[in-house]
This record gives C-alpha cells, structure tokens and sequence, in this order.
C-alpha cells in the first residue's frame, strides 16, 4: 500500500483530525450557571466594557484561525476550499501538537482577494491570530498586507515566512560550516511565487546584500518589461545591478542557491560554475530542483531540500507553531521581520556546534524543544521591537 | 459571593471554556507523512473530484459554528461581538457536552444583515452547519432565511426554534393533564421577538388553529399599521378574526398563554379571565410575565417559566444539542417543520405519563437520555421529509 493509499484509509478511519472539546464541566445546574446562564453575563459585560479582557475570560488568547481558500495546496494548485480542508486539518494539528494553539480551519468560498479580506476581519473578534494558508500569488500578498492594516492581531502567511524562516536557519548553520558572512554572500533565489519573495525578502533584513531573483524568463530587475506587483517589487530592492540573463547565468560565482521553483531547474553545469563551497537549497517538491547527491557530485557543500527522506529537511513545522506561541504569549500585535529574524536563530542555534556538520544544519521537525526555544526568541524580540502588548 | 462574581473568577481561571485539539497522533515523520504531507494529499484529490466525501475525510459531517453579532445577548441587548464570545464558548460547550457536536464560535465584527449573510456564505465549506444565536431581531429572520437559501446544510436559530420547541413540548404535557387538544385551543403568545414568532409558527405547523400573538401595543392583526414585515407576516396566518384590543382583552377566554415579553406583564386578573385549565408559559428572564405563585392563585393549572429554581422549565438545551446531533447524522440538508415538531414530541414523552404532573410536565436539563431521543425523531423526520442525505 502507497502511503497515499494509506492516508486515504486513515483519514476515512479518523473521519476528521481535529476535534472541539470542552474545558469545563456541565453535571449540574450549578456548573450551568456557572458556564453559561445566569453567571456568563458577568464577563460578558466586563468584555463590554473593556475589550481587552476578552484575552482573560474567552479562548481568544490561544486561538487561531488557519484560512485558505483552496487556491495553492502542497503541490496540488487550485483544488478549491473543500479539497484543501484536510491539509487546513492537518495544519491545525500540527499547530496543536508543536504549540499548544488551537486552531481552527476556515476555508472559504471566494477566490476575490478584497471579499477574503473582508471575510477574515468580520470573524476576526474572537480570534487571536490568523494564519493563512496555501493561497495563492500574488494575492496573498496583497491579502496579508491588507489584513495586517486592518487586524492588531497577529496575520502570518505560513507558506511565505515559515519557509522563509526555516531556510535562512538553515542558511545560518550552512555559513558556520563553509565560514562565510551573511553580508558578504551572493545569493540567487529562483521561483518568484509565495515562498521565494518572503524567503528574498527575509535575507534582505538580516544582512544578505547581494540577492538576485529568478523567475521562468531569468533574473528579475527593475526595468524588465511584464513585471507585476510583487516582482516589481522585488526588482527594487534586489538585483542592485541590475544584470539580465538566465539563472545560469545568474549562478555564475553565486555562493547560494535557494529554489523553492521546479523539479530539475538546476543542472550539474550550474553548481560547477558558482562559488567555492556553494549552498544549494532546492525545495521543489516532491522532486526538488536538483538532487542533492548530484549537487554534491558538481562541488556543492551543503544541501537542503524540502523532502524528509534527504538530509536538511526545509521544514515549516519548526518555525509556525512557535512562531504563533510566542507571538500569542505576548499578544503580539503582529508578527514582524525581528520576530521572524530571531525564530531562525533560535533554529539554526538549537543545533550545538559540535554537532553541525554537512548534512545537519537543521534540526528534526519532530523536536519539541526546538518550538519552545523559538518561543521564547519570538517572544523577546515581539517585546524589543514594540509589538508585545504583555 | 454571587453567581456573578462566582463566574468572574470561573471564567479568568478556566481562560476558555473550549478546546480544539488533534485526534490524531503526530510523533513520528510517518504519523506526519499520514495525516499530513505527502498523503494527505489524496483524500484532498479525492474530495476535488467528488465534494461529498469531505463528510467521509475531514471533520465537516460533525462541525457547526455558533454564529453572533452579539446584538441580543442573554437579557443583556447588544454588547458586542467580543461581548458575546463567553456566551458563544458557552453554547459550544453545551454543544458537545450534550450532543457529541463540534462546535467553534464565530462573533462577528458586522451587524449589516447581508454581511452576515455573506460572511456565513463565505466561511460554510468546511461546515457541517450553522447554529445562528443572540442576533436581534427583526434582522434575525432575515438572515436565517436567506441563508437556508444559499446554504445546504441546516442553519438554525436557537433563539428562536429551541425555545419554540421546549415550549410545544411543555404545552404537549401540559394538554395531557389537563386534557385538551392543540386544535381546540386559544393561544395568546405575548412579545414579537426572534421567540415569539417561531413559537407562534411552529405551534401553527403542529396542529393549533387559534392563536393571536400580542406586542407592546396589543394583539397584532391584519390591516394594524405600522407592522414590521415579520409582523406582517404574522398578521397573515394568526388571529384570523382580525381582534383589536389589549393583551388583557386577548387572555379573556384563552387556554394558554405564551409570553417572551417583559416581566410582570399578566396580572392575576388576567389569569382570572381565562378558560378553565389555563396553562402559563411566562418565560421572560430572569423575572418572569407573572410568578408562578401568582398563576396558580389565580386559577392556572399548569405553569412553566425559563428559570431552574422553578418546576417546567422551558430550557433549549433539551433541544438544540439533539436537534444538530440528528441532523448532522443524517446529513440533512435543513432543519424543517417536521424535525422540531419530532423533537417536540421526543422530549415530552419522554416523561412517562405516570411521572407526568403539573409540576413536572418538561424533563430536567440533565438528563442525556432526552438528547438521545430527540436525535433519534429528528432522524427520522429528516428522512421523512425528504431531507436527510444520508
């Protein structure tokens, strides 16, 4: 049996991962008083009058919704809201298991990226946070940044900054290994969907200088005809440059390489050209841009990819849930570039340095310390930047 | 210390009176391979292709939202989305506790109509029903309405339909002991909110033929000006005659009153004036139309109020829980006419009548067995009446 055969059994067993329970007891009239009728009127009028005391009687301090309207699922595409709910359930159990948050699927039935936003911000009042999911570019762009005007609670496109978050921890680690400097690195993303701008942009804030862009027609730069929104962008801030040519081209004397584009994207021929000790993290999935045993085979030194079967797992699991714990343990009004910063050092540090090497550099999803260390780096950094209500 | 202050400090220690967690675990990379990627994939493939098996993987067939505005909260008016959210976890709770139902509340930053509208539309997919509550009305039946539109999953009020049907239920019991029928009796129900009118009509749908509901300005009839259009409407099937006159002009002779009004509004003159055998449902909270003392002095035979610390009282949580357990297993695309009226009679017989007397004419809020009944009438209705899927 496959392991989708499998799945396929599993989930029809569970009929659903997730589950509503109750925290409280219902045995006697007095623990319905208590709960509901007559007593709930209390905090119902302290709420009233002041809001922020709903953190203190409600679940809203611990809750979040996982939104996504079904447009950009693994690597499925536009399956619709409904074909996307297991992978939204199966998200909120991991946010449940790494994190202690309860989260809530809502997977809508509009494609419209005004009519999302407004969606979320009416059913945002309970709610401590909003994690959105599997959306695709570039409206989620637009719909994250909107939501951020409007929320003062935390909104996190997981597909952009958790990947973003959980390679440059990799990338951190991989520069102990070849002793090189974030600042003094060229780098070459490729694939400008999602998780590629995040990933450009989060380098951008922690040092990176030279980063350039790829997309199917070769390097993005500002004045390159046919660009849209968000690769406009990007043209701004990246490729200072602005050198045209193909990725090969682009590779040419690059120290790393960050796919997150298609399957065989990068040749032998490529890593050969780049830098000494070149970084390869090629996160196509399930076939990752260029096999990690041939990269090695063409010179490169340490390599990532986004499969768990391979060495250097780009994992987002190591990054949301402890993103959202710390942000919500502070109510955090947003999550913000120092948060995301400080998460990937928390990663990228959990490993000791005398356990680093070639192909650990980031640490197994499975490592519940791991979340409680980004946590609290999370939380620090909400307080240092001003984001931290508590 | 009061109630009141009781649940202050219930509510700040609970710190949420819901949960959601995993039913699945996640401590290995293939637990995580199962019930998240690479396999899930294939339920989500599947569900693309045929939408109904989203009952069969994910937790759709046993998930409602508790939706408010918060505009008409307890006896507190409108205070609010957040104001609301104790109550909504409230109701949650009782959700589950009573009828297995997966229930997460969504309080909503709109009181437009048609945003509410909208925003349920929006967020229905992954919902297995809506249970809409605390809404004011006349926008209440406006909402519910176009929503059982739009939507193929049961959208229910509770506001008004659980009490519309404990309170038949009660009147079923009570016409045992004092032996009268429904198609015999004049009914007055007093106060035209969200209860009133479902009262009204479901008492309609059940066999009643003589009914006048009154407002604060006297029985409501064909022609009065100045209806609303859910008066209207009332004015159309009720009170046939076309009566003029006062509450007090509209009890004489009656059998049964029905009041969700204001407290003290019946006097025992006005109980004096009706029929033999009169039954009093003075449900208005906490204090009720006329004290069941006061009732019973002035010749009622059979008394019921909302209150717990008098006998027969009319309490939703004998239906609602069962109601959605019923329907949701059955997958029925609506709750109909026929499923309350089935869940009215499930809970009255479920009092055997060598139990049954004036004092003890509704079954107690505790008592699962009456949940279970009532799942089982609503299943069966379901089917009977062509809506149930499954």
């Amino acid at each position: 049996m496959t392991i989708y055969e499998e799945s396929l059994k599993f989930h029809e067993e569970k009929r659903g991962k997730l589950e509503i329970v109750s925290r409280v007891p219902v045995n006697t009239s007095q623990d319905l008083s208590l709960a509901y009728t007559p007593g709930v009127a209390q905090p119902c009028l302290e709420i009233e009058k002041n809001p922020d005391l709903a953190y203190v009687y409600t679940r809203k301090w611990n809750t979040i919704a996982v939104v996504s309207d079904g447009t950009a699922v693994l690597g499925l595409g536009d399956i619709g809201p409904l074909g996307s709910l297991p992978v939204m359930e199966g998200k909120s159990v991991l946010f449940k298991t790494f994190g202690d948050v309860d989260a809530f699927p809502i997977v809508l039935d509009t494609k419209d990226a005004d009519e999302i936003v407004e969606t979320v911000v009416r059913i945002a009042p309970g709610l401590g946070g909003i994690n959105l999911e599997d959306i695709s570019a570039p409206r989620c762009f637009e719909i994250e940044r909107k939501l951020k005007e409007r929320l003062d609670i935390p909104v996190f496109h997981d597909d952009q900054h958790g990947t973003a978050v959980v390679t440059l921890a990799g990338l951190i680690n991989a520069l102990k290994i070849v002793n090189k400097k974030l600042e003094d690195l060229k780098i070459v993303t490729n694939g400008a969907g999602a998780a590629g701008v995040a990933i450009t942009k989060l380098l951008l804030s922690s040092g990176v200088k030279d980063i350039t862009m790829c997309d199917r027609k070769g390097a993005i730069y500002e004045g390159r005809g046919g660009l849209d929104v968000s690769k406009e962008e990007i043209a701004k801030i990246t490729n200072l440059n602005k050198t045209a040519g193909s990725l090969a081209d682009a590779l040419k004397g690059a120290d790393v390489f960050i796919g997150v584009s298609a399957p065989g994207t990068v040749t032998e021929e490529m890593v050969k050209a780049m830098n000494k000790d070149a970084i390869i993290f090629a996160m196509a999935n399930p076939t990752p841009e260029i096999f990690p045993e041939d990269a090695k085979k063409a010179g490169a030194r340490v390599i990532g990819t986004g499969r768990s079967d391979f060495p250097n797992q780009v994992n987002n699991v190591l990054a949301f849930p402890g993103i959202f714990r710390g942000a919500l343990d502070v109510r955090a009004r947003e999550i913000n570039e120092e948060m995301k910063v400080a998460a990937a050092y928390a990663i990228a540090n959990s490993i000791p340095e005398n356990e680093l090497n070639e192909d650990y550099i980031i640490p197994k999803s499975f490592n519940k310390e791991v979340q409680s260390k980004v946590a609290d780096a999370v939380r620090e950094a909400a307080r240092k930047s001003g984001v931290a209500r508590l």
